[in-house]
């Protein structure tokens, strides 16, 4: 028998555009958006960053409290996806654009 | 002859998204940018936050400084306005999304 827990995240329907803006003030936070937004999910250990293994845990905590990210504790390892439906349902077309912008 | 000057602000081709991400990180920030978009620009004083002056200063330079808006000083007035322009060209369809996003 597996146990997956998901770690604590804000109902879909509380997320809120000034915290999500302040998760995404931050070029590593931003880089672990497109990561995931190309790789639909990733495994915690897997982003290149080039920052400390605390400072990726504070980045990906900031993001899943915001509600941009989900996160699922499976054994040892943490996997870590974009909350798209959920972001797309409360903000339509505000991802597309963040991620748009991103890229540039 | 009017003096007109233009408070300091980021070159448009130097316009960063997580610092505009920050700038925008703020509930106050946000109705200013809401009001600006709807107005097209605003004498400093007529934005109804219900905050104090130096408060509203605080959180209009921060605006200024990410480059989301533009403050001219004529006479003893500031007037405020968003920097449409550069962000389209910066970051298309972004500024759209976010308004969309923040009338939500």
């Amino acid at each position: 028998m597996t146990a997956t827990t998901v770690l604590d995240q804000p109902a879909a329907a509380e997320l809120d555009l000034a915290t999500i803006m302040g998760a995404l003030a931050d070029v590593h936070r931003l880089a672990i958006v497109r990561a995931l937004a190309e790789d639909g999910e990733r495994v915690c250990g897997t982003f290149e960053l080039g920052i400390s293994k605390a400072t990726r845990s504070h980045h990906l905590r900031i993001l899943r409290e915001a509600g941009v990210t989900h996160t699922r504790v499976d054994g040892t390892r943490r996997i870590v996806s974009l909350r798209r439906g959920d972001l797309e349902a409360r903000f339509p077309g505000l991802l597309g654009a963040l991620l748009d912008a991103a890229a540039r």
